[in-house]
């Protein structure tokens, strides 16, 4: 399934060599080739998970990491890899968007995800050569993520709490080392005036176009067909092999490395990740979507 | 309600003269000075609306706004103001946050909120100036406003879907004309090294502290007991009264100038809006996370 | 509005003399007659409430009310009549079934709900002079509701948690003095055979049709064509003015005799609730199950 | 884990002759002999399915089950068995439930769970020769089944749409088969007085006591603090080896016979598919309640 191979891209320079062979076993859902509308459950197991090399977290709390949190909140942590706050997580996220990309395919939709800066350089042989001397200084570095989705129709999300960027924007946030999100222009807005910001419409073609999109597609919550452009920042992996000051669960100071496989940049393996919580967002959206008009509830019911 | 004051600040330079008295109506959930567990609800009516001012808008899409989007989602719309995507809708968020808010500080946490630039102008007289020389060209400028809440302990939100910084994105991307979040350092982080981004936890007087908080308080969904700190980023006011080309329901092209009372920046009226939200989705979680530990849920339950 | 007047049925004899004029105001959602999208909220003041009527009830729970409950839910309570667990609180459920009733309507459903029977009697003179009865001897009765719906078409409800005989539960019990509930043949279903129960089905001038319906128009959760058929056990009223031991507040034994304008039996004034909460539960599931088929998403969204 | 084992009660008289092994594999959420607040999430693999037993069942709809519903639904259908409308499905509840469960001991809170009656016999061995010739003229029979809890403490439930009654019978409705739910009295307080339906105070011993229970325990939506007390009724398995009439997925008339391994009844496996629903229900409810005082949150998060 290559899609799930997006969590792997490009062999071994941007990214861990862990052996993750990541073998799908759909258990319910989907029966001579086609879903059946029950729930399509997915299992992957962990084969590649080496216990001994998480041990010594079990007293300690990683900086940058959910160690801390985790004990505030449940008085109990499950130290070894693979929990909820690993990035192992994200597989799932993915084998979920793969269906969904899918279906969003079949309604004319598609995406383009990329990287587009590692450490604030643009994407080419400076930010690799950047990623080989934070890996070499035992350190890690933070990155860029553009998804941009095309053929959304207009009219898609909701009006208030529910609107399309917020719902997308709770997405995006769930993914783990994610902390900052731009719909359109973005932060950038900030500084912009009016009327340079606002996107004015034009027919073209007798279809109703965006001249520009400032606004990433969306309006007040709703879509308005132009496409959808998401610019997320990841921050730099927290696990970094250099010493840190921390301190124990006993609430000593102490000092951590952290060893083990872990890529020093996120963004190479997560781009397919914003692109399966996006897709997820759009397709949940769009289902809502279709009860929106009682004009269509009567014709969908009309014999 | 000077919670709701705050909604108009700093009288009629930065905002609105619009005369909006909120009055308040307390319908239910308040018995002798104190919640019953009944929702409370508040009506305050529109009596400033000149329905009149909004008449030219019932067949055009203006440029910036829901308008369009709204007719392609319901193939019909009140065009009238005060509607879902109006800023007056913000006044129910408002509401609810005065009410969160005064639930959160008998927990002990407190609110810093403040526009922190306008148009790239860091606030003072200079930002002031420039917010007049937008309105005078009949043109608005984009804004941003600083949110940081004191006091969460540590341990507040989930791991996976419904991270507090997720819930957060949602609630603060669910506000009209935010096109932008980061959450502690948020999108410089993607420049940032690892060894710098990472929070060291200290024990200071004898108590577990972030001793940086790049992270905004917040590591993998959960609150790590640093400063919950949001900067959030609001486009220009969209309705300009300089001419702009758009089109009509009817799909041709026109142009439009939007004439009315509007504010030519969103920050100053907003920051309230943030921090209700804000306000609001962290009682959310700090309630639901009352049963996050057996043993307290025990503790609970015994007589 | 004729639906709401449903809840005061046939004057003065099996119901209150209670002046509730009922006076609807549409604070939002519809506009020029058709509605917006908009949630529509309605509000109804409680113009005849007495508060004096009640005021002996601060320091005693009522036996056969929620009194007790509350407080040892919220610690506090509004004692007064109108509260949540109150009678009156159906007016918004009966507000909400009049809107969903019209959109079902319009996709060919309808419904037959009445009074079966009081005490144990069948709808007619003897059940009214068994009202009288209680009435006169200070007490109350309880009573049966059927709700019968038409033109539901087959496939409608979800196959696990969400089955729409599930969500009628919930939707049914959520009604105050709800103590029993049967789909179809209910409770019966329990003394029958297999070779009786199962509806068998044949085609019918074209159309399949289960020839018997035992199963009240539900089979896994799903709709089956058939009319869906629930069939709603009342209590008698709780309030009655006889003298009745209860406790105080304070945890001293007491009597007490409530005095008011109450009705002796729920059934007759509550058919048109259980109408609306049927509504509102089919409508909501109608809505969903537009997206229950690839084929109908993709259809949809063709150009 | 002999909750589980409760599925297959009594060996082969009541129910089925399937090797149903039922090894749990538990995936996630455990950790050194506790739950880390991650899900625990279980896996049985249905080890017994003859899926050519299923065969003939592809194009005809069986009477009394969902085929034809889940054909008018999805369009498509999954005819081996083990699917979502299969009595196999409940042992994700049992599983589930018996979590549910041993959290609720730790609260004090246990179960009394049983079949009353099968085809309207109190058990008994007249009941067993009963369901015995049920088997043998290849008919089955309906049953009851008695849930009661004690322990719940007064207050918990909810005052309008989720009132424990209100989801309880969700969750007792979206078992398979179910047709009538009864709380306490149930269908009966239709023939009762207030005067003898009313469950009065009275301390006892120090404790708020209702000195009767016609409730089961629930008013108001709300816990009382007395048992709560469940009826179930289940319909006769519709499985039988009878020519029954059907029509096929084309639309025509037809005859089936239904061969395989069915019990004859449902009550005695489902018995703890009951408990199970009510104790997630009911843990649930007692979680959601913490947060319901004030005075409670404060405390909780005071230092």
């Amino acid at each position: 399934m290559p899609y799930m191979e997006r969590r792997r891209p490009n062999g071994g320079r941007l990214s861990t060599k862990r052996n993750e062979a990541d073998q799908i076993e759909i258990l319910s859902g989907v029966f001579e080739g086609k879903t059946t509308g029950t729930p399509i459950s997915m299992m992957v197991r962990n084969t590649d998970q080496h216990s001994r090399d998480y041990g010594n977290l079990a007293s300690v709390y990683r900086p940058g990491h959910a160690d801390y949190g985790y004990d505030a909140k449940f008085g109990f942590r499950d130290y070894r890899g693979g929990g909820r706050s690993s990035g192992r997580e994200t597989l799932a996220r993915v084998a979920a968007g793969a269906v969904a990309c899918k279906a969003l395919a079949e309604l004319g939709i598609s995406f383009d995800t990329k990287v587009t800066a590692i450490g604030g350089h643009p994407m080419g042989p400076e930010a690799e050569a950047y990623v080989d001397q934070c890996r070499s200084e035992k350190d890690s570095t933070g990155s860029e993520v553009i998804c941009c989705v095309h053929g959304v129709p207009a009219g898609i999300g909701d009006p208030v709490f529910d609107k399309l960027d917020a719902r997308l924007a709770q997405a995006i946030f769930s993914i783990g080392a994610v902390k900052g999100l731009d719909i359109g222009d973005g932060h950038l807005v900030s500084r912009a005036r009016g009327s340079e910001n606002n996107d004015s419409f034009r027919m073209v073609n007798g279809v109703v176009t965006p001249v520009t999109n400032h606004a990433g597609g969306i309006l007040g919550g709703i879509s308005t067909g132009a496409d959808i452009v998401l610019h997320v920042y990841f921050k730099p992996t927290p696990s970094i092999a250099r010493p840190q000051e921390t301190i124990t669960s006993g609430h000593e100071d102490t000092e951590i490395e952290i060893h083990g496989r872990h890529d020093p940049v996120i963004g190479p393996r997560a781009a397919v990740v914003v692109e399966a919580m996006t897709s997820a967002t759009i397709l949940d959206a769009m289902l809502i979507n279709m009860s929106a008009k009682m004009d269509s509830v009567r014709k969908f019911y009309e014999k």
